[in-house]
Parts: structure tokens; C-alpha cells; sequence
């Protein structure tokens, strides 16, 4: 079999996401409609957390199998932005904290959801797989498992838009963890997809490359359709995980 | 059987220092002492570039297994301090380009050392063993085998004012290296001590950090068991391993 041309090849990658990526999932069309409940937005929250302090893991163990310094250094800063600084009065929030401040704006305790007790099974399963895959996987499907940051700018400017218009918690301040990543993943992704195209020179690595990326979108798809069958409808919520009223809510201030 | 207590349990990891760390290895007196020739000092700064620019990989091979950002936060700075920033000019040097510095000043082309092309095979299995342990190793163990730090200031010490005395090529600024780890190391080692210290609550964990820090002694300790069979007595050098006079000499200027 052939190689694709370099132009066939991207296109292909962003047919992925034009065929698979979450913004299509009817939760987020729910969550930006303003359509979903104080608690569905909570759910959301304590679950989508567990994907968010994952990520320097999944990077990290990128790191731990890349030799060259050069992309080390480069792919390094994915680590602080997400974990930003130990102190973070002198340095750099990071993504994380400001997760947990939205959580606390949306009336959760955020130790509770630092603590990841609440987070279903399956939002586990699914995001332990992606740090697994990045551990594993060829060097180049790794990368290319991180592409899905090609398709989420535009998930994050909905989003921004749709929480600010329906929902009493969603300030600046509140949303700001997606105002900075309409920043952070351009840079990201602008290395990683040049990556992905410069080395995928065979037909089979082509192929691996886009099967990597499938898999991401899957991984994604996957945390909202638990989120989906626990919260919203059957609304069946899975043994263990957080249900509406039990711990986590704010003490009344 | 009992714990130790904590006291009688950082004495005995002290003692595995005092016992089996490589300041004690002959290769290293005579470094130190000037009896080294040129040749066997570049085969040194070769193979040991190899341990260098592992380390981050190591650390990044933690970080993966971290779930803990705090944690995370505190143990990042090694692979900064490493790796250093994209830029140097605008940003931190880091010690992989330090020691390139190093590879110059005695007489080796740096781009041939940060190939690692010449690098000994018994180098690299030792070094890799290291960054495998870290990465599936019981996590306290993985810690304990950083522990080698709490003996490094008295070598770098032994190894400034030796190289100074004796060797040409050593100057402050050739040995940065070694000079910047004299502040970043303490650092590092107070964090990781007592994280052992606190997390080895059984005599069973005890013996695991113990034998943690044991094997790390040993990947340091069989490098330059390596170094000496191949470039001092009986001077054997493996095939494919770095010659005297092959490649890696920098042009003359």
C-alpha cells in the first residue's frame, strides 16, 4: 500500500475529529444549552476532574520514553501547565487548580474532588487507559493520541459562550481554565501534528497514527456517555460513585 | 519482626552509602588524584553523558506514576534542572548542556557525545535497569533508589578541587556541573529522605527502600566497573564502544 500525500494524511486525522470528537456527544450539547441540572454540571465537574489530573501523568510518561533532550524540553511545558507551579502566589496556577476553582464555583467542596473519591468506575477505565496507551503504544501513536487538541478550541469557545449565557456559576474567573487553554493547546498541538506528519512516513504508520487518534476520541466519548447513563438518563448512577447530595457539596457559607 | 525506628532506619540507609557508593570505586580515585590520561577521561564524560540525559527520563518515569500534584510539583524541578529551558539563552541551562560543556573542554566533539553513539553496552544496561526500576518498582522504592543523593556532595567536592588540581581542561567553568549539583542535590535529597522516612512504616517497606537504594549503588557502581575494564586494566574495550582516537575528538581549532 501507498503513503497518503502529507495534505491527504491531515485531512484524514481531521476527519477523525470531524467524525468522532466529543463536542458532538449530547451531553456538551446539553451542558452549553444551559439545559443541564446544578447537579448534572457537578457530575460533569468531580468526573471530568479525574481526566484533568491525569494528563501530567499521561505527559510524564510520554517524557520517560523520549531520549532527545530537545523534545523533552519541548514537550515539557504540558506538564506545568497543567500542574502549574508548588507555589502557585509566586509562579504559575496550572489547569488543575483552576479546575478546582470552577468546582468550588459550582458549589462542590474541592478537596472532595481532589480526592477523586467519587469519580465512576468507568471515567477511570477509560482514562487510565489513555495514560497506559501514551506509556506503551509506538512512539509516533503516542503523539498522535494528543491530536485530539486539534479539535478543541472549538469545544472550548462553546463552552465559554454557552456557561457564561445559562448558568449562574460561569464568570471569567470560574471558566478560566478554558480561556487558558484556547491559549495553551494551539502551541501543543502545532508541534505535536507536524510531529505526527514528518514521521508517519509508510502506509502503516499512517494507519497507527489515525487508529491512535480514534482511540483518544473514544477515550473522551466513553467519560460522557457514563456520564450520560449515570446522571442524566437512565440516570442509573454506578455503585460507589458521587450521588447528588452525599458528600462533596459545599458547607453553606 | 519490628520496624526499625526512624532514626536506626536512616542510619542504615547512610551506611549503604558508606558502604558500596562509588566515591569508593578505584576508577574514581583515580580521577580524582590526576592519574587519569586524557583518553580516559573522555571515555568517562562519554559514558557517563549516558546516565546524565537518562535521569530525566527517570524522573519523567516517576512523575507518570504520580497522582499526586503536589507531589508532582516538588519532583518536576529535576527534570528541569536536567533538561533546562527550550532557549538557554532566555532561560535555565540545565545540567545535560552543562556537561556537554564539559564534553568540549576535554577535547570531544559534544554532538558525538550527545549521540551516545560510542556509549559501552554495559553503561547502557545499567542505566536502563534504573530507569525501569523507577518506572515499575514499588512507588516508596522508586523514591529510595534517588537516595544515592544524600552522598554525592562529598564526591562533587572530592571531584572539583581533584579535577582542578590536576587536569588542564578544568576550570569553574567547565565544571559547572558539578558545582550547580552541590546546590540542587540537597534540595532534592531532604524531599526525598524524608518521604522514605515517613512512607516505610514496616520492616517489610524498610527492606524494600533499603534494597532500593542497594541496587541504585549498584547501577553506579557497575558503570564504572565498566569504564575500568574497558579504558584502564586490563583495557578491554568492547566492540562498537568508543576507541581512543576514533570519531568524537573535536577538530582542531
Amino acid at each position: 500500500m501507498t503513503a497518503q500525500s502529507r495534505d491527504a494524511f491531515e485531512a484524514r486525522l481531521r476527519q477523525i475529529g470531524a467524525d468522532r470528537y466529543h463536542d458532538k456527544h449530547p451531553f456538551h450539547q446539553q451542558l452549553h444549552s444551559g439545559a443541564c441540572t446544578p447537579e448534572q454540571v457537578q457530575a460533569w465537574v468531580i468526573n471530568r476532574y479525574y481526566y484533568q489530573c491525569s494528563i501530567p501523568m499521561k505527559d510524564a510518561a510520554f517524557l520517560s520514553r523520549c531520549s532527545d533532550p530537545d523534545l523533552r524540553r519541548a514537550w515539557r511545558r504540558r506538564i506545568e501547565d497543567h500542574d502549574g507551579d508548588p507555589d502557585p502566589e509566586n509562579g504559575r496556577e496550572g489547569g488543575i487548580r483552576r479546575w478546582l476553582r470552577l468546582a468550588e464555583a459550582v458549589g462542590l467542596d474541592p478537596q472532595y474532588v481532589a480526592s477523586c473519591e467519587g469519580v465512576m468506575p468507568a471515567t477511570r477505565f477509560a482514562v487510565d487507559a489513555y495514560v497506559r496507551f501514551v506509556r506503551e503504544a509506538p512512539f509516533v501513536a503516542a503523539v498522535a493520541s494528543s491530536l485530539t487538541e486539534l479539535f478543541a478550541s472549538g469545544i472550548h469557545r462553546q463552552r465559554i459562550a454557552g456557561l457564561l449565557e445559562h448558568y449562574d456559576f460561569a464568570t471569567e474567573e470560574t471558566l478560566a481554565y478554558f480561556r487558558r487553554r484556547l491559549n495553551e493547546a494551539p502551541k501543543d498541538v502545532a508541534f505535536g501534528l507536524s510531529y505526527v506528519l514528518d514521521e508517519s512516513v509508510t502506509k502503516a504508520q499512517q494507519d497507527e497514527a489515525a487508529a491512535a487518534l480514534t482511540f483518544k476520541t473514544d477515550v473522551l466519548w466513553a467519560q460522557l456517555d457514563a456520564l450520560y447513563s449515570a446522571y442524566v438518563a437512565p440516570g442509573r448512577i454506578p455503585p460507589g460513585a458521587w450521588k447528588p447530595g452525599d458528600g462533596g457539596a459545599r458547607a453553606e457559607v
